[in-house]
């Protein structure tokens, strides 16, 4: 769309509501506006106070990357608004209450300090390694911010935030998943499309209709992948006995499904062998999942993305030791 | 003071002396002798065996450096002696009995494998980052070692280091120091200058106070920022509604303090941007505390000084990125 | 051995035979195939179980690296080997059933995954830094893998990988091993070789006496430091108190071994200065273990090679920054 892009450039509010837009797309790698309102849309379907919450994450990460004067290409392409748009997104899933003003103020500050944690990692990933930072920066601020609410009074946990010692696990997924009518094969497409929302804390299946949707205006591929990976997630949790009501929620799925899609469409040269890739990393992003989720319980904090992040990480590395696969080279994949 | 050092390094135990005075107060990044002799007042007003036990660790660590051959003009300006006399001053702290000769053994060789995990954090962070390595190797020596009193017999435990989950928290100031008299304005300005012993594990205003006319002898803005950084340390945690017997004692200011001095003081060219990025520093290092306590309480752990080299780290990786700060040159700042 | 080597690599298989033999070899740094079937008879004597997973983990890993087109002059030396042979042998040891087929294909899939992992860890430590990656590689797999049996149901954990709190520790050696005859001096004989058996989890005497032939063939510094390395274990964990029954079965011994090998038998040019860094090496690593057992155990985890890892890696670091050390170059070490 480079008309859109002149356009957008000519009037700066217009500028930074289409950086914003694509900060949104960046969440799932789509530098691109029309994906961003129609992941946004997604999230606003799941709950308008999570839509909010993100929304106010993306202008508080960008607008700080403005204030530090930080480079305005990176800054164009979404690069210092995928961050805040999850900080924001996670503290609105993990925290209460809702709608709580003082809360939106935390999710501000943090949001910002993503910004800040951003240009460290890319310091040491993109610089030193030519690897993406992908959403490591997220983790490295949500993780402390959550863990604040339990050394403080004034932040309020969420049930979600609580220490637990693994308890019996349920493996069946239909009937975890309590009042819900239809076929197993029904609920198994729900616990897909929940695993594609789940990226963006949106537990509904129509978010994860509408996140394809984005990710389809942007690329064929990238869309493809999201699918085939959140599929792949489940069936690694149903493989290993994961807990049914967890894979219901997609909770086995979003990581596989960033992994798959950021390996097979997204900083590989796309080929059946980088297919194989991408489904191998979804696989490894889930189990993955289920390690941190045992470390991570019993100090009460959700395994966020990291799962996806170490694995596909890890998977990056390999491009210049294997003569196999071809990279995409990273200012390519990010402008 | 040309003529100190010209003094000094004619007479190898008074050089080692002066390395070792430097090397208590780098602690605070104040690379003078006299510096360093006000902070040991300070924390011999505190507690002798914690004087000490910070003077065996300084020693050891400046010995072990001569021992290795490192760098002359880096043992003689302090630098692997600040970690091992902070690594020191925590085993007093948080091991029992006072006075105890394994104890001191024990410190010993602790404050000894600090130099070689500085020469290990400096290859990373100085040679690859341009980063200081701060008292990281402090932290790094000190957490396992204070772990393995949790697997063997012929260590004991001060009743702070115990495994807990959190509980109720008293976030009134005054009530929770008992036995205190005055003025609640009284009680926070005790809560500041703790704040400031705090970093040497002084817990007494009067240690505050000398560390601050330390850091004066040095730099006026040092000991403006330390000063300042601990008043946002306390205000963040009272916004948080932390604890207030820690926020009495202290535990809420001292990681701020350090970082509002290195960035506003020590790290960055001063200007006002700096002071306000020096504030925020502090702020997010508090934050940083408060969640890395929650993390640390169930494994048995103190934070340390973690926060404030994690964020500070963060902040300082800024430099390159943003051209609203100048970075002070790394050897000039160490030497 | 030319000549073995020039008639391996003209047959595929031999080759491969070779490559796996030397991966085991390599787990104590031994790029010998001779040494490799030593050590793995040591595998065998202890548990035909514990044996058969290690030959599968080392035909993995290789394997893997095969299909990915490694370097394979490295793939020869048995550097895509040792760790899928130590996660073979971990998952063998921690998970039940023995001689299950679904745990032999976890083991498959984790070993494969180690070689990931090892080209992700060389990119760091050894193209950036000019560190060995040790056997970082098995720990980072190896610990998540077990962590799965925390959040399914499929995988059933042993009764060595529970989650703990530290108890009363039993410092006494001779009594701890229940329905041992014979004096102490045996039982502290029995505790050094079980210690050199535990690199491999193999807790028989007779496994320690074949893992020191198998090094004695290719390096007699190499197998000396092994022996001098598990005494120096043996030794610190008894100076700090540490649990006899854990000691008499070689827990305290086996980081203290390989770290003592590592720093005066394979990476460090051979003088008195490196023995001595050894027996320092060894006991560094004695103590992070005592550390990280403290740490792991309330999360269920064994400490594995980790604290042999990072104190070798600190100890190695040194090599740059002291004229005390000359390094043998990397790429002399690992061909």
């Amino acid at each position: 769309m480079p008309r859109w892009s002149e356009r957008a450039d000519r009037a700066p509010l217009l500028a930074f509501t289409d950086s914003c837009l694509r900060g949104i797309g960046q969440i799932l790698f789509a530098n691109n506006p029309l994906s961003g309102l129609l992941i946004l849309c997604g999230i606003f379907a799941a709950s308008p106070w999570l839509g909010v919450a993100t929304l106010v994450g993306v202008v508080s990460s960008t607008a700080t990357a403005h204030l530090l004067a930080l480079d305005r290409s990176r800054i164009r392409a979404g690069l210092y608004g995928y961050n805040g748009a999850l900080v924001g997104g996670a503290l609105a899933t993990f925290l209460l209450p809702a709608w709580s003003p003082s809360l939106l103020l935390y999710a501000v500050v943090a949001s910002a300090m993503s910004t800040f944690v951003m240009v460290a990692v890319s310091l040491v990933l993109v610089d030193q390694f030519h690897l993406p930072p992908l959403t490591l920066p997220f983790n490295l601020v949500t993780l402390p911010c959550l863990l604040v609410s339990f050394t403080t009074t004034h932040l309020q946990r969420s049930p979600m935030l609580v220490r637990h010692v693994e308890g019996p696990i349920n493996t069946v997924l239909r009937e975890s998943a309590s009042g819900v009518a239809g076929s197993q094969a029904g609920a198994l497409l729900e616990a897909v499309l929940r695993g594609v929302g789940q990226i963006v804390f949106a537990d509904v299946p129509l978010a994860g209709v509408l996140i394809l949707l984005g990710l389809l205006v942007w690329s064929r591929i990238g869309a493809l992948f999201a699918l085939v990976g959140s599929v792949v997630g489940l069936l690694v949790g149903m493989l290993l006995g994961g807990d049914g009501h967890d894979a219901y929620h997609g909770l086995w799925g979003y990581n596989g499904m960033v992994a798959a899609e950021a390996l097979a469409g997204v900083f590989l040269v796309w080929d059946w062998r980088t297919a194989l890739y991408g489904v191998t990393g979804a696989a490894a992003s889930t189990g993955l999942y289920a390690g941190l989720a045992a470390l991570f319980g019993p100090l009460g904090l959700p395994a966020l993305t990291l799962p996806f992040c170490l694995a596909t990480l890890v998977f990056l590395a390999l491009k210049n030791a294997s003569p196999v696969f071809r990279a995409v080279p990273l200012p390519k994949v990010t402008s």
